[in-house]
């Protein structure tokens, strides 16, 4: 396995552009994406689990039931949640891409994000397609994953290339991290090709049993969106022997997956509003698998230890404090907690309790961008990663502004 | 019912005091405070969830099995928590105490805020208890919610005067907030004095029952402290007839306790770490009270609601979103959401889609130091009330800051 550039069109039949429509006010930035593949595809899904969900969420699903689809259509600046219409607007924002690329409608993925219970107009929406639509192209990642983006700093696109079957194979993916945008809800967006050929049902396996591991370990800030949605489409283009059961193929592609979703899910992190730092959480020796994830998100989770990272302080106590109160049963004067940089690891509580460390070192290591926080519990062999961010005077600054 | 002054000091029987001993660095800062009744109490607490527990409370927890206590010695600045020797420093904390005072060992509720971590150094507070004990008075509870301040901003305490079967009785208490110290661990400590006479049973029973309804609905920011406390000292001098069973007694003294409660509840939220507003959320119309109760946390709870309202934004569908990740089972089409404080109500959302509202006039309410979040969710007639603050650049400034 390799990565390989093109994002979400390293795949191939797969073509994609961002454009601005008119949905915001900066001209300057995209609004509307759209990724689309030659061939009908595989398609498969997660959502949110928020019970406040957006209307293009409830659009998808129904447009998924047959696990097929051939187009994603999503805009920025507005989530389309809340309003009286949504739906309705969600299924003609789906019609007119279906019209435009000569596909059916219930072939199309449409995702939104943005500012919640603001009527979303589909003007500059229809306005824009046939623009969006003639522009698509295979150099078409970086426009789109642009058009996706709210609050983030960066664009967030991967891919890589693994074999499968002999075949040459390709997994690429777009996101938007959990920003808010000035002044709107945030949103995890993250869209997936593929080349190769599964079906509907591994997909949908595939794409379930890794977010529990990936997009389910990220907190920005504990908030979960009413827009959050994670799809994937797979074309079959590559000419691999279409997965249908488990195996080693099954295996392969899974294994590429999760490699294209943690680079994803470390630049939603890192990217995180107003972050400074990405933190890594890792928890080893847990009694079992849950335990070791309760701890890791737990960990994550803290503001007090996000705003302790934020000031690179080797506060301890705060990790002890959140394994303590994450709901997890751990032995607490087990635990061990080390952090860990490019500037070297430092160990700062074994047995539940503190040991010598050099400060100095300590802050070294923590003034790094990425820090991995590790925990040992002493109490098995299961581990879990979680990813965040560091608590900043920024996320108060962007997530305390007014809206208008 | 009626408020009086004197705080911990207003039941009678009950002296006080609050000193500067030397675990602070800064003299004008007290940092030892104790509270003294003339005879012995019946004694009830509760005691942090967190799997990480301050040695005090073990200790304390260990001299309350008989129900009985008559003095409570608190220091600040250290919270004496995952230290080798923590258990065997506190106890020798009591028995210092205890010998100043006269009274068995056993009669004495011990407890530590500050640092975690850090081996709390006994000879200043054994030092200082000669002229603790020799200042011990009526006047003294000020003193005494001073000693026990980490980064609280203002001293917290409330009294209030009631009558039991025809005598008069009051209840005081104290409290230090949810704050961190520079360098330190959060930590909620509630004192309560009453002159009631009451069984440890009933008392026991009188202070869990209101704790769910007060205490565990503040948060801050989410971290659950390793060394939480809340205790109440019954002397029984008012002369009532004891209260060993359920009645009218026993339901009046509860409503005055909870008075006290809340009041405290309110100035802790009030004063939460950098905050500039108190946030009130009222829930109504839940199906059963645990609805209420998921509900009203989760708003209070969350980050994004809590910074919008830093910045004085009526962006309601943060409040929408908090429900809906809550994991309680509503309706969200039939949420409604409003803004009220000293300058009015204003009405933001309805059957879950937002209504036209003037942002002038959401803003001027806003703007104020008092804000309630009014939550109705047409599903029952039970309802809620949880306490919290903004979520403001201070927070992590205090939080942020390198521990030396």
């Amino acid at each position: 396995m390799k990565l390989v550039t093109g994002g979400i069109c390293a795949a191939k039949g797969f073509t994609a552009n961002g454009i601005h429509c008119g949905i915001r006010k900066n001209r300057t930035k995209k609004d509307l994406s759209l990724i689309f593949s030659q061939v009908p595809a595989h398609a498969a899904a997660v959502y949110t689990t928020n019970l406040v969900k957006g209307a293009p969420l409830t659009v998808t699903k129904l447009h998924l039931q047959d696990g097929v689809a051939q187009a994603v259509i999503c805009n920025s600046g507005n989530a389309n949640t809340c309003n009286a219409d949504g739906i309705e607007i969600a299924e003609k924002m789906s019609a007119a891409t279906a019209d435009a690329l000569g596909i059916r409608a219930d072939d199309i993925v449409v995702a939104s994000t943005g500012v919640i219970g603001q009527p979303l107009d589909l003007a500059p929406i229809v306005g824009g397609i046939p623009q969006l639509v003639a522009g698509l192209s295979g150099d078409g990642s970086d426009a789109a994953a642009e058009g996706i983006m709210t609050t983030d700093t960066v664009k967030k696109e991967v891919a890589v290339e693994f074999e499968l079957d002999g075949k040459t194979c390709r997994i690429g993916g777009i996101a938007k991290g959990s920003g808010m945008i000035h002044p709107n809800m945030a949103t995890m967006l993250v869209f997936i090709t593929t080349d190769a050929a599964i079906s509907s049902d591994m997909l949908q396996k595939a794409l379930s049993g890794d977010i529990a591991n990936t997009f389910n370990m990220i907190s920005i800030d504990g908030d979960t969106s009413t827009n959050d949605m994670v799809t994937v489409l797979a074309n079959g283009l590559a000419g691999n022997t279409e997965i249908t059961q488990e195996g080693e193929d099954f295996s392969a592609f899974m294994q590429a997956l999760n490699t294209v979703t943690v680079a994803l899910c470390r630049m939603i992190a890192g990217d995180g509003e107003g972050a400074t730092k990405l933190l890594e959480c890792r928890v080893q020796g847990a009694l079992d698998e849950p335990t070791a994830k309760t701890v890791a998100k737990s960990v994550i989770c803290s503001s007090l230890l996000k705003a302790a990272m934020f000031g690179a302080d080797a506060n301890w106590g705060r990790v002890l404090c959140a394994i303590g109160y994450s709901g997890a049963q751990v032995d607490v004067n087990k635990v061990g907690v080390s952090f860990r940089s490019n500037k070297g690891t430092v160990t700062v509580c074994q047995n539940g309790a503190g040991v010598e460390f050099s400060e100095e070192q300590a802050k070294e290591i923590l003034l790094e961008k990425e820090i991995e926080i590790l925990v040992t519990l002493g109490d098995g062999t299961a581990d879990a990663v979680a990813w965040g961010c560091d608590l900043t005077y920024d996320y108060v600054k962007i997530n305390g502004d007014y809206r208008t």
